[in-house]
């Protein structure tokens, strides 16, 4: 029947019954028969979550009341979960925390990088002869064209309001703009380690180091590294960073995100978002801010303790992998998952207008792969998701398939790819009702 | 045995036999014998919330996966339980979203507020001639000294960053301010409505008002005020408001936050957090931020939808009250219960030192009332919650009571008061247990 494929479903079910990391799948609650490649959009459920949520409203909320912030330990909770995701983006701990959103974050971390930069002016007005600190010889950010919206939106957003410029490349001309006399005025780099549309993976420690040797800071976003593939911070020497809790942290919708920055600059740089939770003595209730020492001073409001909880649970469940292999491990399961997916569409689904957008090398792709297709990539993605097969789709014409090494297993990316075949060989996705857009895709 | 005291416990329990409220304690999973005075500072449980967090979790996450925001609504949600909120405070549907936190929401319309008052940049720099925006007449934010800390942080950061200055009053010295010539140099008027630490209320009409006649715009935190008494911010004619879901709203640890801008700033009045979710279209991926109309355009990041569901619970118990008289009725009986606590405390507690700090002029009274003792009011607060009397120490001299009508009752606070007595007669409080502190109080 697939000639063309050199790998057969029983195969793939004798690589899972192999697999040292196929009984990580037993942590979720994923409904049966569910083939579910999205987990970089939002993580599936890790059973104890649900339990533990149930604990948090009815006994530490119910009964415990206010006192559980501190019999409960919610005070702590930002640091105690940011100290868990540290160990997976090879970061110390105390040096991350968990907040916000990852656009709030952004927020904070680019203004610090700005700060630091010289860019942004955070003392009382200067006199007339103050005003050199508005005509930084530093006033460029840089980033991806591709880059995830929020983050742009972000960072053209501070741009505008320091006077500084965003300038927007293709992945392959980051480095250039780096060298020599031509990165004298980027002040700052920032990237999403992995590109949410096409799964191509920078290369963290090389371009942390040439922003360096330009003068420039760096600072990522780990939305699609987190929990997916190994991300080693400190040994990178990158300057900031933040994450999201929903993806392959497997935290809940709209989990809180996480934010850290290097030990040379945690207490040096400013962020503006100034909030209680950040002071150096929240309960002393003082007039003025005095940021709180180290990464504690990136929190702002009061932490959403019910969403926190869950997202501790869904980290719990990557730190399961930890004695089978950690995140090493987890990669090289995710990177057999992915490749099979590619080799087996371009064997199965021949003839068909797919092109392959993820990269082909290892070293440069995430944990995602994409398909591009001129015509019809919404359609498909629906008649995918109809067959229980869910992926996503992101304008204008590709088609997203996340691969979580912790609950995906070979036979099913087997399957994945025998609907797609057999959803384009049958022409059911030209079907009007999955031509109709959602309002999320 | 109380001779001062007008009010027998046997008139509580009729007072609370002829409640028309009295049913709509029913909504809660209060602990029994709990006498619980601290819902300004996180509101008890509404026992809906349990089943309805359970059923995000387990259905809506664990089966429904990405499909929920879609299929479960979670892409309205903020809009949806920002509309319900809305109907507390005085706004129209469309006005007010649910997002981030208070401090957040707080630096959002701070932002926006001297962005209109022209103190702001947030296009790209100008020449040397447009150096002029940075000198900008109105320059001073005006706010109360002891406003809650997050208020002032977030105030001081965004002046510091924008060389504007804070001004900190005493609340008499507020009008005088905005009156005549020495009005002329404010740019914002940011308050507290109802303040943390005394429960005194600032007439929110008077002073927009008299902050607009004097050219000056208005941010009202309502943290104090939403669900605990009636908020008019149209008639008010404010000009941004935000507050609190975990007080009186009753919307959980950390519960997100609300942020209103009046419809005649809402599309022209920029703000800095300018993240994917509060884009236009946020789907359509484009590198370009371009704002939503209305209030969407506050929304910022991926909003931590358990917590945000839990706050729907919480808003629906206030809400419950309309049938009932509405946040009218929920006034009547908040300032019966305050007025009933002070009372008994002056005629059952003289004589060992309280000095009440709350304002006994019903129209300038929260829904709170703060005792204040020269020594041994953090212990007295602990000797209290160890009675199972739950009220919270504010430093450094505050006892702070606070009175949900939703769900305390009068005989409660008669107990209330014997419990404070009994304590202070005894002297128990002086135990050294009571006096440790712990990190919040």
């Amino acid at each position: 029947m697939t000639p063309f494929s050199p790998i057969t479903r029983a195969d793939c079910e004798a690589l899972d019954r192999q697999d040292p990391l196929g009984t990580l799948r037993t942590q979720f609650s994923i409904p049966p028969g569910l083939i579910y490649l999205d987990g970089n959009s939002l993580g599936v459920l890790p059973t104890a979550a649900a339990a533990r949520v149930a604990q948090v409203v009815q006994q530490e909320w119910g009964q415990g009341l206010i006192r559980s912030w501190n019999s409960a330990g919610w005070m702590a909770l930002s640091q105690r979960v940011g100290d868990k995701i540290a160990r997976l983006v090879g970061a110390a701990p105390g040096e991350l925390v968990v907040a916000d959103s990852t656009s709030v974050n952004l927020f904070k971390v680019l203004s610090a990088a700005l700060h630091l930069a010289g860019v942004t002016r955070h003392e009382p007005a200067p006199g007339a002869d103050g005003e050199a600190a508005h005509s930084p010889r530093r006033d460029v950010i840089v980033s991806e064209r591709s880059n995830f919206p929020t983050d742009l939106y972000i960072a053209q957003s501070l741009a505008q309001q320091h006077g500084a410029r965003l300038e927007l490349l293709e992945a392959e001309e980051i480095p250039a703009r780096l060298s020599g006399a031509r990165g004298q005025d980027v002040a700052v780099l920032t990237l999403t380690h992995v590109n949410y549309r096409t799964g191509h993976m920078h290369d963290m420690a090389a371009l942390t180091a040439q922003a360096h040797a330009a003068g420039a800071l760096t600072v990522w976003d780990l939305a699609h590294s987190a929990g997916a593939l190994p991300v080693d911070l400190n040994t990178a020497g990158a300057d900031f960073a933040v994450g999201c809790g929903y993806k392959y942290l497997n935290g809940g919708p709209g989990a809180p995100a996480f934010v850290w920055a290097h030990r040379r600059h945690v207490s040096s740089a400013w962020q503006p978002l100034a909030g209680w939770i950040g002071h150096a003595a929240p309960f002393e209730f003082t007039p003025d801010y005095r940021p709180a020492p180290g990464i504690t001073r990136y929190l702002c409001g009061t932490p959403p303790v019910l969403s926190l909880a869950a997202l501790e649970c869904g980290v719990d469940t990557v730190l399961a992998a930890e004695p089978l292999g950690g995140m090493a491990a987890l990669r090289t399961k995710s990177l057999a998952l992915t490749r099979l997916f590619a080799e087996l569409v371009q064997a199965r689904c021949a003839g068909h207008g797919l092109r392959l957008v993820s990269p082909t090398d290892d070293a440069q792709r995430g944990s995602q792969v994409c398909l591009a297709r001129d015509e019809g990539a919404y359609a498909i993605v629906q008649a995918l998701i109809e067959r229980g097969v869910i992926g996503d789709f992101r304008a204008p014409d590709v088609l997203r398939f996340g691969f979580t090494p912790l609950y995906i297993g070979h036979a099913e990316v087997w399957d994945a790819v025998e609907h797609l075949r057999q959803v384009l060989d049958g022409g059911a996705w030209r079907e009007a009702r999955f031509q109709q857009r959602q309002q999320v895709t």
